[in-house]
């Protein structure tokens, strides 16, 4: 089961500067070597949903031992059985109708 | 790592009346044993992140089957090292400050 | 336009326990009368969509005042033309599948 | 109060392709001049609360317009009162730990 997953981790009880755990989580997905995208409110990633759901829990682990005690996790995700889907082609998807 | 989730699924293209799909996630939910409570705009769950996970992955799997052929979902979900926490202790905790 | 609406709001930098703070938000869903309940990962809120989104700026102008700089919110929120629904509408539908 | 919000709207019931409903609301944001960027899981627009709002609303009623009885949206915003932060700083900041 391919996945399309946005991951937003909110590091909470360590300042309003949290830049240094994104950049982390942003790390740990390009040891994976899943695609990702950085984006101003989260980062996109593409893949099988285990490799994809082991990246996630990976980023909170890495994030709990730089210190963190508590992380706040916004996830929003899509699965479809119908075709492959890529990041690219939903928004390629969305250009094409704006043209 | 304990994880306490809000899973909230929403089959696309299957109509507009989509409580048969969350029935089954709260269905196979049950059958993982794992504290979850359905609330108006999703289902709350408590445990192991290993555990969590696969049930959250499971009801992917369940309503595909169904015949729903795309899936989008919000999940938020926090984990803390510090200490160990229920979702009744973070709702006790905000009464305690009401009262 | 009517809204069902999941509201999270996430004090950062103010340490790991924000209780006072959805307490707070809370007393501002008491003073707005609008229909509310808490719940573990969030408060959901049904109403006429301009006093629903009044009162998520309201939590955020309060939760500020209290000294905290920086806030990450999530919501997750539905709207239907074709027929009014309630939150117990909603979680009467999938207890009703059940059955 | 300026905001950094991330919109997905997700029509129920118009079929699993939905990419004509997310040109309609990058149509609606072009329209309001607030910055805005297309992304694989949603869009994400900076400026005034009340002015993002506006936007966000008025995206709903459009859409409800096409057709579309029915909406789910995911929300993940934040705001702060510490100074003023918009989508390029957030993305440099991380951008510059990553070097």
């Amino acid at each position: 089961m391919q996945v399309i997953l946005d991951l937003c981790l909110v590091p909470m009880g360590v300042g309003v500067s949290v830049s240094q755990y994104v950049a982390e989580c942003d790390r740990v997905l390009q040891e994976t070597g899943l695609k990702h995208e950085l984006h101003a409110n989260g980062t996109n990633i593409e893949g099988e949903w285990d490799a994809v759901m082991a990246a996630v829990k990976l980023c909170h682990e890495r994030v709990h031992a730089m210190g963190v005690s508590r992380i706040f996790t916004a996830i929003k995700l899509s699965t479809r059985t119908d075709r492959h889907q890529t990041m690219d082609n939903k928004i390629q998807s969305v250009k094409a109708k704006l043209q």
